[in-house]
């Protein structure tokens, strides 16, 4: 491939992702579901002007990593540690509620098999994939509106962290149970120490920017070396700690919300974002679908899975939110602004494909999943979010 | 390689090439260089930290065609159009007079071969390479000194431009010369095809912009279709015409550099320029070399090369300037603007290759020269323009 051919493929998603965009802004939807929606419509399985290529996956990879480090930055540090106790029960609920009905709702369609049979294995193996939430879209969409800094706001993003955390762990765990050489002790230690790293690291990391930040405040060094430093976290967490690239850059925008020029470096970010990667990152999820192979009882599946995925979040997160004394639309919100998944699932599932646990046909499924989810949450988010404003306020 | 495997290469390649950036603007020299240093030393050659790899070529590739697209922008049409017949003039002799100068070097290196043989191709070849000036870090330079607006600084925009284009024509020629299946007067004609596109499509797409621009002025879509628009004929110069991309991207930012908000478009186009791809374009030149397999012969071949191939430019160039009544020291600044080579004297060097006219072991040479010209045309720019800033002005 010539090194120019790349220019075809960004043009397409660039205007393609931005017109559609537009269109689902004029029609009061979020302009990430235009953004998929243009994705899918580009893509091999409608127009087939674009195909999913390991640079565009790149960029796109780029993209969630920018939209997860903006949204660290913006992040109130004194809210999310008086949200975090509470987002730590509702990320539990999140994890394990879909994973049980997950894991149930295969039984039923395929009928039960005995505790330790392969069947049993792939039934555990997806109630895993429905754990993980991918907070990006909830992220964007509640930006879009101006509610990311509400309490609401910061207890999805702040659950959907510890969710992620939690997810990976049972996936190293469901994955050990098969192979004897993954040790889910060692999963558990490596993410405390990964906390342990960041809160030293991350505290030596902001004495330093906050000392050179004073030095040149508003000079270009501090937004490049910002986004330096939020790739090189991505890349620590997930090479060493075996933790999500994008927590990592979300840690990162986390450690550097309280220098005082947060705001220059997020408004520098959310250029290079709005630009060129965000649109890459949600175009492509659209892009990876291909509906062509889907049979009638495969359809079945994933219906079922797309409809257990989406409820048993709304059930774990929502049910907990309203032990956690969160009224019922506040509690109903955190459970659908977590029920997004993305390209977390994605990995999950490719995860379990390496290890046998499940065949390449259920990717439909985890792809149908992503894009409904995807469309459905802002869309719902929006509604919910709408009604609650119009209702009389009981503060 | 996983998709996260990138952010330690680019947070590696970001931080190094600002770092000694900074490093060379306290030493007064351009950034450009201590970027292309930082690739050098983090690259397989030293340190061995970042390795060449396709998607880092990409990124680079974006680099300088969002590097071209934003001259194109800064361009002031009424200035082009005046310098367009002695730019015509100047690229010529810029082509002609390191193409001779080069294949008689060969030939007195290696000895004189009869018309026809494959050393007499060889040597025309090697002659070739030379011819095309890569204009990116002469303007990331003159840019850097604010000189990129003065009537040298678009003399030698105008005459890199169009030296690419004969370059390319000389380029195909050679080639077609052993393969009869590559028509050269196919190449003149695409050419010609090809501006007359940019009259036509430039003309309406303009018009287009400029209503747009009246009724949505400063808001996002204007600066994002730029992009698009600067990607995709980036992409149809290269792919329809066979004109360097870089070229297409500079066609575009021309285009639209008389629309009300090309300085919106510009300004956010440098955003993403110095924040991420110009960055890893220049660090990435250095990042190709691997001086390891360096020989004593080819050592001596290598270092006549590159003498030639500078003092040629600057003979070609600065001859014909001073012929169209260029001052002394304003023809020697043109002689030097123009005798950086880039990606485009590797890319010849690729085509040669695939063709059979030339072994890979040139390369070296290749890079070699683009290392010393990049390197030395900024710090020989900034003397020669601190020289005569300081001289009295005789207008």
């Amino acid at each position: 491939m010539e090194a120019y051919s790349i220019f075809k493929d960004l043009a397409i998603l660039v205007i393609a992702a931005k017109f559609f965009g537009l269109v689902a802004r004029k029609c009061k939807a979020p302009q990430v579901v235009g953004e998929i929606i243009a994705g899918l419509l580009i893509g091999p399985g409608v127009l087939g002007l674009v195909s999913q290529s390991p640079f565009i996956a790149q960029m796109a990879e780029i993209g969630v990593v920018l939209l997860m480090f903006s949204a660290g930055l913006g992040t109130n540090l004194k809210d999310l540690l008086k949200t975090g106790p509470i987002a730590f029960l509702i990320a539990c609920f999140g994890v394990f509620v879909p994973l049980g009905l997950g894991a149930l709702f295969y039984f039923c369609y395929y009928g039960f098999s005995p505790f330790g049979s392969p069947e049993f294995y792939k039934g555990i193996f997806i109630g895993t994939i429905m754990t993980a939430t991918s907070v990006s879209i909830t992220v964007s969409a509640l930006k879009e509106m101006g509610k990311l800094q509400t309490k609401v706001g910061q207890t999805i993003l702040s659950a959907a962290i510890i969710d992620d955390v939690i997810g990976i762990m049972v996936l190293t765990f469901v994955i050990g149970l098969k192979d004897p050489a993954m040790k889910p002790l060692i999963v558990v230690v490596q993410s405390l120490l990964f906390f342990v790293f960041s809160l030293v690291f991350g505290f030596i990391s902001y004495k330093i920017f906050k000392k050179v930040d004073k030095r040149y405040p508003h000079t270009q060094r501090i937004p490049i070396a910002g986004l330096a430093y939020c790739f090189a976290l991505s890349y620590i967490a997930e090479h060493y700690f075996g933790i999500a690239d994008i927590t990592g850059a979300y840690f990162a925008g986390i450690i550097l919300c309280n220098i005082k020029d947060s705001d220059y470096i997020a408004e520098k970010m959310d250029i290079n974002s709005y630009m060129l990667f965000g649109p890459i990152f949600f175009a492509s999820i659209g892009l990876k679908t291909d509906l062509g192979d889907m049979t009638l009882p495969l359809l079945g599946f994933s219906i079922g899975f797309v409809l257990v995925a989406l409820l048993s979040k709304i059930i774990g997160c929502g049910l907990m939110s309203g032990l956690c004394r969160f009224g019922f639309w506040d509690s109903l919100k955190i459970g659908v602004g977590m029920m997004t998944r993305g390209e977390v699932a994605l990995i999950v599932a490719q995860k379990g494909l390496s290890a046998g646990l499940i065949e390449p046909i259920y990717f439909t499924s985890v792809i149908l999943l992503i894009i409904v989810s995807s469309v459905s949450t802002p869309i719902l988010l929006k509604i919910l979010f709408k009604k609650s404003d119009n209702l009389p306020q009981k503060t």
